[in-house]
């Protein structure tokens, strides 16, 4: 596998273009010192309409039109949620955008800010924290959100921390806790395409090209939050730990058994590719792989389901142990756990 | 050095009174695992007024009356910005609040919540993560703040990401970029007491307590942010790099140049103390120590100085250089940048 950026993150040339300027992949972030790297970074962002104060002062100011504001955090660590070999610097910006973005859109609001803490060694390329914006900002901006503010760190190993925050614009928030014996679970999005990737990309295939891409940069489907709040979803979670983790994260929160539909569950074409290509019943990946960020929520019996969901279950009876069966069994594989191991 | 907790953060015979139960500080994080750790923390916050959701959900939900939400965000990394040796988890939870907090009092609005991304080494003993949570959970409620969210993953050593929310309750914020030449420059709050107390810490002492104690857990007046905002601060900061540093912030974004009178700047008798004993000017502490989180703002010439708040200087002039002197001169001292030597 190569380290070399691929095709487009480095513009060819550019150093011969600015004859008097070091080009930022020969630069790293001690040669620009911290308020260096700030600006460079500060001057990759980009307002949208809510940002009422962006980045470089104390604190950024957005506008909360609705009088309340969504607000998730997550924390990225090198070797852990990414590699250098495996992702380019962009596709961690928009990985790390995307995931905190999709948990505003399980709440049923739309994403509108980012914030973002990065530490990183000395010695790396400015160059890659500038990518890791872009990325950043693409994500935001691919749904209208903005870059507002962060900071920057000296760390041993590269650490992103993203903060989302999000308008309800009027919409009660979908809780975890709010399914219901006879609600139908439904789903939104993709399952097990980032899994089959990282299995690809671990078995030293960089194909088939689209999981390995959804490794790199999930698609939340950020809009579909909204709608299914809209349309009367009773709970709702992203899925980042596995369907049946996060499924099961409904369950417990509200207290019922929930029963998946093997059937209904999607085995996309590229999935079952890999499985095949591996001797991995792909079913696993599409039961207990995450990082895709699928919207999954259950609706009363009598909603029609909002464009794009699909339904994969029932809310079957009330239950305190949070049991998640597949076809009226328990399925032999769990979440991501991560400390296990 | 000693690497015990002090007195009091830990129970004493925690493990007897409960005989079924293992203390947790001989509970890794590792044995909890993720949703163990994660629910022991959740269980030692504590809801605010603001509060709409809290934590436990895919994101929060935090009360914006204002119609805009000041949001900021800092990265603490083990061996940069802390020292287990140095400081208690509580303590290091105490100053990640109050770091964060103090950004949004620098704007003029109040602290609402804070959102916490902990990365740590699975072998980390869970009460580390406990009581790191306790002083981010205190220092927030000194001020009527809450912790309402958070993330936990494995890391190589311990991250800490701190985003602070916050209420302008109708405050215009105050920028960096708004002072003009004849206004007045003026402080509230400590300077130079935290760099004392890591000069003491460094040289093997562990007195003036009063200094060890402040860079432990700086002490910011929160307060005082709103009420300059309300006294018509024209620019306000806090000062987190350094004294010259941040007015440096200050005149570089207001396109002046600012003199600061060092008959006026505060040498404190511990700080004078520490200073004596190891043979340093202690006006470098106070000019170039950080991490104290005083407020600087700059005041119109008329406007009365808020209660708290001392003059230390003056706008002298528009100047595109962002120079700041004391007594006319420039002063041979640097703040701090996080990526130099």
């Amino acid at each position: 596998m190569s380290r070399e950026a691929p095709e487009g993150d480095v513009p060819a040339g550019a150093g011969e273009r600015c004859p008097g300027r070091q080009r930022s992949t020969e630069i790293s972030i001690s040669d620009l010192g911290e308020f260096g790297l700030i600006a460079r970074i500060i001057a990759r962002t980009k307002a949208n309409t809510v940002t009422l104060l962006g980045p470089g002062d104390d604190a950024a100011v957005v506008a909360a039109g609705d009088g309340r504001v969504v607000a998730t955090t997550d924390l990225l660590v090198e070797g852990r949620h990414f590699r250098r070999d495996w992702s380019t610097p962009y596709d961690v910006g928009r990985k790390a955008a995307a995931q905190n973005m999709a948990d505003v859109a399980a709440m049923g609001a739309v994403p509108t800010a980012l914030l973002v803490g990065f530490g990183a060694p000395p010695e790396l390329a400015a160059f890659w924290a500038e990518r890791l914006m872009d990325g950043l900002v693409d994500e935001a901006a691919a749904i209208g959100a903005a870059v507002i503010g962060g900071d920057v760190v000296r760390a041993e190993s590269i650490v992103v921390a993203v903060t989302a925050l999000g308008d309800l614009q009027g919409r009660t928030p979908v809780t975890r806790s709010g399914a219901r014996p006879g609600d139908v679970v439904a789903l939104c999005g993709r399952l097990g395409w980032a899994e089959a990737g990282v299995a690809a990309l671990r078995h030293g295939f960089r194909t088939p090209r689209a999981v390995v891409e959804a490794h790199r940069r999930p698609q939340p489907p950020y809009q579909a939050g909204p709608r299914a709040a809209d349309a009367g979803a009773t709970a709702m979670i992203d899925v980042s730990d596995g369907l049946l983790a996060d499924v099961g994260h409904i369950a417990s929160a509200s207290k019922v058994r929930i029963d998946l539909s093997r059937e209904a569950l999607p085995v996309d074409p590229p999935v079952a590719e890999v499985g095949a290509a591996l001797g991995i019943d792909p079913l696993r990946w599409v039961l207990t792989g995450g990082e895709d960020h699928a919207l999954v929520a259950t609706f009363p019996p009598t909603a029609p389901l909002p464009s794009g969901w699909r339904p994969i279950g029932k809310v079957t009876a009330a239950a305190t142990d949070g049991e998640v069966l597949v076809d009226g069994d328990p399925y032999d594989g769990t979440g991501f756990d991560h400390f296990a191991g």
